[in-house]
């Protein structure tokens, strides 16, 4: 694997154009960028490993649009907006065609969302994908995991689940019936092709009282935000039942209401905000999700005694089992 | 592998100092440093894998060591202080007397360079560490690949080579007698625990025309400043010879003088600094590698013609064998 030809040849287009901030970007020791002045800077890395965060058979074109998106999540999460990336990419064998289509859904995320990539290492080896995401945000306004209070409601953005729910019928665990197969579908590139929620954050910068995107469950990444702010939690389930996309299947009797629980809770690879707000906000959290054309529900409120509790279908107070909060990424690994 | 817990467990320490510029770190969804206004960002990853950058038995104390040294290099390079480093790494299992190893290691560089690490992901999968380096340098004087200029001298920092003769005697292609235990001891540390030449990059800002970390060899990276400098060179190699630090050596018939010649030209894994910068800056770089403590060599000057060549032992002009100056990082598998 030579390096130079392989990030010349496929991730170097001509007539690309260079990003606003970059000064120098692919092809020198270091990157150099310019972050505007009074911008702190962000930064987030996140790797991911085949039979880990994808299957071996994923396409390719999804999976380098993937690979990007969960870092721009974190971005997200923190309500920056994006300068530029580095790739670091160990490969076990140059594959022409997998890379041109990696390269091409990769770089289709990062033009869409104003995010260049810089810099980057390639080497032979397995299958590593290691992206690291560079973005700003106004100096004091970034969202942390630290700043929720008693008394906040709890929010989060977009469906939850899906992801998970296409898991679980890739690994045949679940079957669907031949009219879902839409719905199926879509929870594919809930899974494959993740949005992150760039604007929704951005758009929360002085209304939020903290955030953290859903990468591993709603459960175990609200769970540190609990931990960073001191403060307890209240969510209600008839709410969060309502946020998965294929609900509606529900009655179907394929997927038991257990299932949908689970799922929406613990579900892992969402890739939605969930954030705090003052209920003084609900009508600027509206107005943020609407101005970022993405849909927001209110799930719940921090309480501030430490713990998480869950309001059941019947509205009882009850202790969600305790292997949902705990972070357990599942594995892509074929059963 | 529980990311939170071995964030926590080995690379948070108490007391940890939040290092300037630094204003949020380990555990939230993104680092946020705030650049000193005015200067630029430096960025580059890069990635270590068994077998190809190191052996699997290193001792992972000169593993964490090394996997943030090669990294500040290229801030070095481009004559960056360190900022920060985010760590992306994928382990096959959680051993914690190698983690503490490793960790400790790792942030004794840092330490030493002031660059604090600041976020990271940990995953279970075939050992990958994946760094990503921020420095920071004032606007317009970071050192580049294109500024060499014909007329040029050519210089390079401290030693070449013996890396190389290190491995080489690691997979039992040479043999050193007795007496030369001490020369390989050195050799293995240059090999294991490479020095970023961070303070000699920084005393270069304004004198060097342009500048690269010798990490694949010297005429491979050199060939990197010709090409994008549009120049040729010519180095001597009656000076480079003199750079193996091992070179005494020579006259004991246990390292031929050809071997000597290819391992400073094309040996890999120098992390020296290969530099050009003006005749008339000759004592600005004497004085700049005296404060930086670092000896510098010149080894020869940039033509206008593109090109590399060599003046041989005898001073005759002599075009390299073409595979040294082609990239080709060596494996680090035993063969």
């Amino acid at each position: 694997v030579d390096e130079f030809d392989i990030i010349r040849r496929f991730f170097q287009r001509p007539g690309q154009r260079v990003a606003p901030g970059v000064v120098a970007g692919v092809g020198d020791d270091c990157a150099l960028l310019l972050p505007t002045p009074g911008m702190q800077l962000a930064v987030s890395s996140d790797v991911l490993l085949e039979g880990r965060h994808f299957f071996a058979d994923v396409p390719p074109r999804l999976l380098g649009h993937k690979a990007l998106a969960v870092n721009l999540s974190d971005l997200a999460a923190c309500g920056a907006s994006p300068l530029g990336f580095t790739l670091a990419l160990a490969l076990p064998r140059v594959d022409a065609p997998w890379l041109q289509a990696f390269a091409d859904g990769l770089l289709a995320l990062a033009d869409a969302c104003g995010c260049a990539l810089v810099g980057g290492d390639t080497t032979e080896g397995p299958l590593n994908i290691c992206i690291t995401v560079l973005g700003q945000v106004p100096a004091g306004q970034a969202l942390l995991r630290n700043g929720a209070r008693a008394g906040d409601d709890i929010w989060v953005s977009g469906h939850l689940g899906d992801a998970r729910l296409a898991l679980e019928v890739c690994r045949g665990h679940v079957t669907l019936p031949a009219a879902a197969q839409g719905v199926l579908a879509a929870a594919c590139m809930r899974l494959q092709a993740p949005t992150p929620r760039l604007a929704l954050g951005q758009a929360l910068r002085g209304i939020a009282s903290s955030a953290i995107d859903v990468s591993d469950g709603l459960l175990g990444d609200l769970g540190h935000v609990l931990e960073q702010s001191g403060v307890g939690a209240l969510l209600d389930t008839r709410r969060t039942d309502t946020l998965l996309a294929a609900a509606q299947h529900r009655a179907s009797g394929h997927l038991p209401p257990e299932w949908v629980h689970r799922w929406t809770l613990a579900g892992g690879d969402d890739y939605e905000l969930c954030f705090t707000a003052a209920p003084a906000q609900r009508q600027a959290v509206l107005a943020a999700a609407h101005s970022a054309a993405t849909p927001v529900t209110r799930i719940g409120c921090i309480e501030a005694t430490p713990g998480l509790h869950l309001l059941d279908r019947q509205g009882q107070r009850i202790a969600p089992a305790p292997q949902w909060a705990a972070f357990a990424h599942f594995s892509q690994e074929r059963p």
